[in-house]
């Protein structure tokens, strides 16, 4: 049923023809940049190891949150998809997806898709009940060919830096394989410590210790921080160049050693409440910016999302399966004791990441508008979008310029999905910059110098690469 | 003053002529689409007496809030207006009116009673001090005559289907009436139980006493549970498809039957503090849901707005006099514990309306795009308009398509708005569409086909209709 | 790097065609009307002593926290660019400006000082590090001149009302200076007296002590707010006009005198803590409602902005070094006490302006649209820009109309982009208009009229001029 203009070379590009050509120039001169990716989701096994995909269910779907939520909303059992581990059959799985497909019209997800189906994988039929099995299997013949490796299709997206996300603890061998491997382009590890931070986490005390034991820290406060202190060398020394925070609230708290000693054994000990509990990961929060201001770490916080909101789908198909859902956010005074304590470093990055957008005008602009440390996120998650790209845009740029904001931020799991986002993030900073060309703000050659910078040196800066 | 391009064809179509050539053939596959109007205010006394409407201002002025708020906002006095109840020339009140017509330029009530001049009632000058009277008396005429009445204007609207908002203590003998009387298309009614609910509400202890005294419930809390499933079912056999629930704050609370006893004998006693008539009256909004899911009735939940701002106004007039000011809504937290126990069933529809647009992006659309419950409301009230309807439809549909939403809800005691409102709706939804087409997002033919859905299907589908 | 089309004529108006056209014309109206600023920040020393303007760092850099504050994100010392009194060479100050140029590309800021640079100081080189210096000697050049002293800028710019902000204990000899001076054009003070009425302010018992030693009062409450009276009927024999009182929180409270009177006491005896502090802070804001009901001065409250959140910046430089930062507000339930009281006066002006912009369609637009006291500030601050100005009309227009704003506020202390921000506001609303018009929502003629009334009579009605 869907079947829009594939691959029309002006797509996301705005209606007004004047306008639109300004922008159709300007997305020209970085449509082919290559890609910097300094925060995402790809596994570093499909790069240590390179086995082919296995079939379309499991790229496309299964393993798509974006996807399989809007497929559950719409009466689909997660299970059927094969979610968290499911087993399901993936021709199934893709037939149902295919039959579904309608619901996509409009959705990030649905444009991603189209791009990867055309752009990437070259099938032109769109997906629908007729056609499922004939496209899962031209897609499977696709995947069973080296081409499409997880390689060679890196090499061929024109990735210079990809980031992973990291556990802590891992030993970041694969990234080592993946670096002696002649692969062209740098993948780079990235340390996200939130279990280890949060006493309200559920493992919290067990990965603690076993944190303690890798570092051979005793179990106080201060073995605590310089455990930590030590896995982020190790992972510096592996090429890292940023430490990813997500928390819900991104409340800090600046307290004095005694007290975080305290609070530390009793998070241990499963015994603070739960006010103890948000003063010791705000408290924690406010740790991490030190360490990044000594090692150098660029720390980027992404706040404001409530966690597996559906706990029976928690406990049934695991973490990530698509019911985290965005509330309120303030940074403002959340950030205060952190900012007021390293907010003036020059050296520090803090990139901020929000789902509720009205932040973006009334606090990380005027933050990012002020601390040398503060950078605006790219819109992100939900927000990650033509129009909410649009909007983000409009919210920040009068205030902050262009100069504050990270570059573009894929932060995904979908790894054919990075072309498209991308590519959906230049259109869409042509087409904003396009406009205020049209509006007498910008000449043509500044608005050309911007997106030149936004593309490639904006995100080297922001991340240190 | 004011004479806008009276019936311009193409209004509120975009001005990008590429965009406005789709919209136009979007909107024009819709423009005679019968009209599903699944909530709302038209008192059923109307189509059951079909008496006349007595004259403009009653029809136009006196009885909608949107339209003597805003005389209200600019010096005149409620009273002049005859708003409730008050005693005022007719005559008087719609020169108040006319003569103030320049201040509802730009609103959404005053291309509404444009709509309504030009296309119901057929008058062709635009209120103005110098034409009051001339206007006062050819509207006067126009209702004096049999098609002006409200059954001949319900059918000559194309409406399809018309619920109304009751109290669940009706009898909803003018509904048999209505349904006896040969009336193309269906009028039913809607269970709105607030003031049985809310423990703070004013009168709250005598209505459950009557509720009790009808239904013969014992004052229990399990008889009072009774005595609402009984009154469900009352109007379920009067055809009824949904319950609605106004709340200013939609925190809801999952207790247990001895806790909700304890709060339920409180606050017949009026002894219960503001802390446990909240939890007591969040308890409801769960069981309402709890009671859905039983029953099937469809769940409208309309949140974020505070009641009556203006004692005195609220004293002196009463309620529902256009000083019922938004909020700052959370439906992430409040809604959780209901959607924890209901959220994952299938047949339960819970529909939520906002007056706080930032909820579209940050908790509406994700909650939508995730719980096979959970729709998407119309934009409502201060947002039932063209720029806000677009910025709903922004705000939305990345991440949650089109499927999610509830159609279009005009909530509206105004009854010769009703085609007015509707057609806004499809017009804005035509331009959203086509720009999404123009941008290459969609193609044509699928566009068709979602503005097809929405304006009938959808809602039947949402509403069970 | 960034050279705009410089002075092109139909900047910041709309791309398409049509609608530009319409832009153009009601622009034109406009463009040339006299300006009507009744909020502001100019020294009233200028205007007094009409000294020519130093040097270009010191009249477009160092005192514009605007600008600072970017360059500061941008890795720039506050003390090398002469901010809070820090000495810096002015040359070196401009230079720092001008090789830092680019970042101001799409910001308010940029265009404005565009604007200033082409339009009143007539230099056309874009800043550079290239063309610092003969820039900077350029602009010092003309400055020596009589035609860029103050008085004649206020009268080459056709200002026909200013109005200064002003502390309670001026004397105002300095306005009687300006009232004599011949200047064509008055010039108003404003009483301002945020610091006499917050416990948390840092001077306040010594600061209320020296208004109740001036006016001869009592330290009780009743003195107090009699010493208060007395000094805004100062400020009235002086032509104010208005009130204005910047507010973290809009929170109001309405006690007794016996209460207030401990409040009072316990503040100025430096005892009363963070809650009582607050309570009291809230019902001096209803005081001053009280008084402006009574002596006719309009109030304005700006609210939501964290004053220096950064300490150490405040320490080192200041206050209002550009680290002012909003926050989520909360007009309806905030002053819900003090509307409770006076809201429905018909001769209180209570102009409400928010960084907030999520309470534009929620909170102000509905507030507005009801009580008769109530109007819409004009975007304000970090708002004051074209994309801030669209989002705003679009928020409030569909409920308030037009006839309910404040018109434009330039709010500002940079003399030079008085005419820049005027002009952007009346191009900013002649592009809302215009589409309107092209969307055949309004006709050509009352858009027409509708600018014309924004511009001069709005203001001037709201203000009481």
């Amino acid at each position: 049923m869907t079947t829009p203009h594939r691959r029309d070379p002006d797509r996301l590009l705005p209606a007004d023809p004047r306008t639109r050509a300004v922008a159709r120039a300007l997305y020209e001169r970085v449509a082919g940049a290559p890609i910097v990716s300094p925060h995402g989701h790809v596994p570093i096994e499909w790069l240590a190891e390179d086995r082919p995909f296995a079939d379309a269910a499991g790229l496309l779907v299964s393993n798509d949150h974006y996807v399989t939520r809007l497929l559950h909303a719409s009466g689909v059992d997660l299970a059927d998809l094969g979610v968290g581990g499911a087993s399901a059959d993936p021709r199934e799985a893709w037939r149902i997806f295919a039959s579904n497909w309608h619901i996509f019209a409009g959705t990030a997800s649905g444009y991603w898709i189209e791009d990867e189906l055309a752009g990437v994988l070259g099938v032109s039929d769109p997906p629908s009940a007729a056609h499922a099995d004939s496209l899962f299997d031209q897609i499977g013949e696709k995947l069973a060919t080296p081409e499409f490796r997880p390689r060679a299709l890196f090499e061929r997206f024109g990735i210079e830096v990809l980031a992973t996300t990291d556990d802590p603890l891992e030993d970041l061998a694969k990234h080592d394989v993946v670096a002696g491997s002649g692969l062209r382009g740098r993948v780079l590890p990235t340390f996200r410590p939130d279990r280890y931070l949060d006493p309200a986490a559920p493992m919290f005390a067990s990965d603690v210790r076993r944190l303690l034991d890798l570092t051979g820290e005793p179990a106080t406060f201060s073995g605590y921080l310089s455990a930590l202190e030590s896995r982020r060398e190790h992972f510096i020394r592996h090429g890292a160049v940023s430490a990813d925070h997500g928390v819900e609230d991104p409340a800090t708290f600046d307290i004095d050693d005694a007290e975080a000693e305290l609070l530390f054994q009793a998070s241990l000990a499963g015994t603070a409440d739960a006010s103890q509990q948000r003063v010791f990961r705000g408290h924690m929060l406010l740790q991490m910016a030190r360490m990044s201001v000594e090692d150098g770490l660029v720390m980027t916080v992404h706040a404001g999302v409530v966690r597996n909101h559906s706990s029976h789908t928690h406990r049934q198909f695991g973490a990530d399966t698509g019911h985290d859902i965005p509330r309120r956010t303030d940074f403002v005074g959340g950030l205060r004791p952190l900012l007021e304590r390293f907010g003036l470093e020059k050296q520090f990055h803090l990139v901020l990441f929000a789902v509720d957008e009205t932040v973006y005008s009334r606090e990380i602009a005027p933050l990012a508008g002020f601390y040398p440390s503060v950078f605006i996120g790219a819109p992100w998650w939900f927000l990650d979008a033509p129009d909410a790209m649009a909007r983000f845009r409009s919210a920040v740029t009068e205030t902050a310029g262009f100069s504050r904001g990270s570059g573009f931020i894929d932060d995904t799991r979908a790894f054919l999905s990075i072309p498209a986002r991308h590519d959906t993030s230049r259109r869409a900073d042509a087409s904003f910059l396009a406009r205020l060309v049209v509006e007498g703000r910008l000449t043509e050659n500044v608005a050309g110098a911007i997106i030149d910078d936004i593309v490639g040196p904006q995100p080297k800066r922001v991340f240190k690469l």
